[in-house]
Formats: structure tokens, C-alpha cells, sequence
């Protein structure tokens, strides 16, 4: 367990000089199985594997809840243990942030829809916060959860702005066997919430089924998943919506890879998830090949 | 000469896996004595010297001379030769900057005072190219010289604050033999200029004078200053301005090291300068220790 930024570069240091490539997964801690397919990815993938845990204060907004955020090092410690984590990386915030910036990194787009919507700020707080990680660690590849798609295509873009020699790998999301994408959020849903959350995903299949069948109206795929979840659900729909992806530009019809993303209110959960499409409504993995 | 960023980056990442370590001086060409100096001390530091020319749009205003500004390639590339330069960088602005940036890098404080004052966006341009240009070359050391020394102090915040794994080395002012700072724009000078203009140093070493006599008021060694430059020269004074360096902070008494700087501006020619001060007036060259 590393927690000085010093020793974390020098230990990534001298791995590079052994000719070591290093696989990065960047967490807020609390590991869930979501994260366990990232870091088994990475460890697939890598020759050394750094998970960093910080609650990055900078990407949580007025109203949040950083100080509430859950954290449990001894169970996270013994889970990146299991899946073969070889440094176990946990900044203090005093020495991440010293106070008195001298500059900020900026979002320009992708920002003012989905997720951004209600969150002003969030993803600076995301894209400066991996700018110094990915330094910290030297990282080679890092890897996001497709689940958080606006994020991974931020970053993708950062990545891509500053010409950081890091590969972003994308991994998809993983799901209960019903269906239901695994969060650690799931547990605050009823008995019966948490049956009708399952049908979140066939709502986004529904959405799916319309463009394999040659639908090229936006409006109209965007119709069919918020028809399903009102009809299948007692959630309350916060957005349902369908850009290109990874730029997250408007789309008028059907002709490139697209996201059909949502967000839903439960009575004490909000549950995302998204399907990226090409234009045959196939499934796509690697949205940035 | 390496025009291709992924050649840039093949190449200085082969040079690191020998174990190499790369020494960077970014210019914008039209190559002088001042950058000859920034590429020897570097020659003398890094297994490998990579000198990049770019006139980067981004740290331009709109009224100021992007278009007009001095290109000699031909020039440059045989001072670089001379000068033992390893990889001569031209990067074009087309794949600098592809165009629909996803991020910006902003300054958030040093940038209101001095030269910053007059070219509001001027340091986020190059702390933006800069950000960019650290990943392509691999940079281990980036050679700046002290001239500009609000530019070395905003870059040494910037790569502080994101963490780079970049050693910035500060390189004192080169001057002619009567004290005048090395300047592409010293040509500029009418003949009773040049005479003039080698009081602007002297103008420094009468406020320095008074820090070593024990005076403590800035305002003091100000007045000093400007009463001496009045006295010498016909320039008419843009700024003169003392500080905190490098934090570039407002000091009340001479109790760290400062710096004094000034701009003149003579008929054809604006002239900055400098001297980086420790309390007992001693100057400093390497403010970054």
C-alpha cells in the first residue's frame, strides 16, 4: 500500500526501467465487482497493475456527498489482493491538492448533456485528477467501465487533446445475471424495485431491436426505450438519450456508432446504463478502435 | 527533422527504452544566441536533445503577429547542427491542433501582472502547447530562460499542479558584453537606443544596490528603479514591477527572494528584463530548488 505520491513515481519508475509496461485502474475506493473486471483486465493485460483509491474531492459538487462517499480500505486492500493488484495506491488529499493551484483543466464538450447535465464541474474534477494520476503511475494503459461512457469519452478526449501516452481501454459493463448493471447503488432498491430494474436494459434492447430493423429516427428509437421504462417500471426517467459516440454530438439519423443512454429515479436510487450501437444496432466494445 | 508527432513519439520512446534520457528545449525557431545557450546546457545535462520549433497560434492574441512572426528553417536547422541538437521538432499546427479541442488548460494565478497584464489567454496557450509537447518529446529536463521569467514560473505551477514528470531548468539571461539581455528584437534599436538600452540592466543593479544596502520597502526600490531608467534613457516604462518569485505574489517587505522586473518600451522595440533576487540582494539562478 503506497500513499506518498514520491514513492508511487519512483516505484512506477523503476518498473519502467525493468522494461515493465504498467496497467492503470483509477478508483473512489469501495470496490465492487465492476472494478474487479477492470483490474482482472488490466492484470490480463499488463505487466504490473496499480489501482489507485481516491475520493477526488474536486469532481464532487457543493451538494454532494464527498464526506459521506463510502470507504473501506481493509475490504478494498483485500479484494485488489484476490484479483492480483500489485500496488494499491492511496493519496492523502493534503498532498494531491496542496492548495493554491496554478492551472485547471477545463472540459470544452460532451459536458452540457446526460450525466454533465446535473453535474457543473464534475468532470474538470475527473480529467485534473487523471491528469496527475496518470503521471503518478506512469500508466501505459487505463481502464474505465463502458457503464460510464460520458466519462471514459471525457478522458478519451483529454487523453487524446494532451497527448498522454496512455491507452484508454474501455471495458463493458458487467451485470447481474438478470440483467440489472452491477452498482454499488443496487442495494438501496425495494424488493420490487430492484425486479423492475432489470427491465432497464430491455428497455435500451427495445431501443436496440428499432435500429437492427432499420429505424433511422432518433425521436423515434428515444420514444420506444422511455415507453418501456414507463410501462415496465415505477421509476421516474431523469433523461433518455441518444448521441454519437465517442464525440457525443447530436445525431438526426442513424448512420454512425451511437449511445442510447439512461438515467432512472428509484425511491432511493438512481440507476445509468447505456448500449453503444453501430448503425446495424450491433453492439460495440471498443468504441475508440 | 521530425515533422510527424508519431514519429516524434516512436523515436523519443525508442531513445528512453535505451535508457536515454531526453533533454527538451521547446522555441518557436528564428533560433538566437539565448537559445543557443538553453540548447548547450541541455547538450551538457541529457543523453538526448530535442529541440522543437513551433509558432504556437494559441498563445497569440488576435491583434498580435502570429503570421507575421520570423520563420527561417533553414537557419535554424544549421544552428541546431551546430549546436549538437539531436531531433530538430516541427511539429504542424494542423495535427497540433486537429481542431474541436475536448479540453483546455487554463492558468489560474502569476498571469495579471507583468506580461500577462497586456496578453489576457497569451499563458494558456503556452502552458496548453506546452502540456501537449512534455508527452510527444518524453521530456525528462525542458530548458527555459530566466528572461522570461513570468513564462518558467506559470510552466514550473503547471508542471508542479498535473504532476509531470518533468525537471524545468532555468537558464540565466545572456547578455551582451555591455549588459544588454540577448534579444531577437534588439535589432529594432535606433543607434542612440542601443546605447541607452544597456542602462536597463544598470537601472536593475541600482534597485538591487538598495536590497543589499538593507532596504526592505519595495516601493523604495522601485522608485529607484523607474527614477533611473527616466534618467538614463528616453524609453517610456511599460511596467516596473517587484514581486515574490516564483510564486509571483505581492511582498510588502524584502524578506524571500523577488524579482524585479521592467518593460521599456523604445521607438521600434519593447525591451523586458529582470534580476531574481534573494533578500540580501544576491541574485538567483536557480529559483525552482
Amino acid at each position: 500500500m503506497i500513499r506518498s505520491l514520491h514513492e508511487m513515481t519512483e516505484v512506477a519508475t523503476e518498473e519502467k526501467a525493468r522494461g515493465h509496461t504498467i496497467g492503470f485502474v483509477p478508483t473512489m475506493g469501495y470496490l465492487h465487482e465492476g472494478h474487479a473486471r477492470l483490474i482482472d483486465e488490466c492484470r490480463e493485460e499488463a505487466d504490473v497493475v496499480i489501482v489507485s483509491i481516491f475520493v477526488n474531492p474536486l469532481q464532487f459538487g457543493p451538494g454532494e456527498d464527498f464526506e459521506r462517499y463510502p470507504r473501506d480500505e481493509k475490504r478494498d486492500s483485500r479484494i485488489a489482493e484476490n484479483h492480483g493488484v500489485d500496488y494499491l495506491f492511496l493519496p492523502a488529499v493534503e498532498e494531491m491538492y496542496p492548495g493554491n493551484p496554478s492551472v485547471s483543466v477545463h472540459v470544452l464538450n460532451r459536458t452540457s448533456i446526460l450525466c454533465g447535465k446535473s453535474r457543473p464541474g464534475h468532470f474538470d474534477g475527473v480529467v485534473t485528477v487523471l491528469a496527475k494520476l496518470f503521471h503518478i503511475t506512469k500508466a501505459d494503459m487505463a481502464y474505465f467501465g463502458l457503464k460510464d461512457a460520458q466519462q471514459i469519452a471525457v478522458v478519451k478526449g483529454m487523453v487524446d487533446d494532451l497527448n498522454y501516452p496512455v491507452m484508454i481501454r474501455p471495458v463493458p459493463t458487467i451485470r447481474e445475471d438478470d440483467g440489472l448493471a452491477k452498482s454499488s447503488r443496487n442495494v438501496y432498491l425495494t424488493e420490487t424495485e430492484r425486479i423492475e430494474a432489470s427491465q432497464l436494459i430491455r428497455s435500451l434492447q427495445a431501443g436496440q431491436q428499432l435500429i437492427i430493423d432499420g429505424e433511422k429516427n432518433p425521436a423515434n428509437i428515444l420514444n420506444e426505450v422511455k415507453k418501456y421504462i414507463k410501462k415496465h417500471t415505477n421509476g421516474s426517467i431523469d433523461y433518455v438519450e441518444l448521441w454519437s459516440y465517442p464525440a457525443l454530438k447530436e445525431v438526426t439519423t442513424i448512420d454512425q456508432p451511437v449511445i442510447i443512454a439512461i438515467a432512472v429515479n428509484f425511491s432511493n436510487a438512481r440507476l445509468i446504463d447505456n448500449l453503444i450501437l453501430n448503425h446495424y444496432g450491433e453492439m460495440v466494445t471498443n468504441p475508440f478502435q
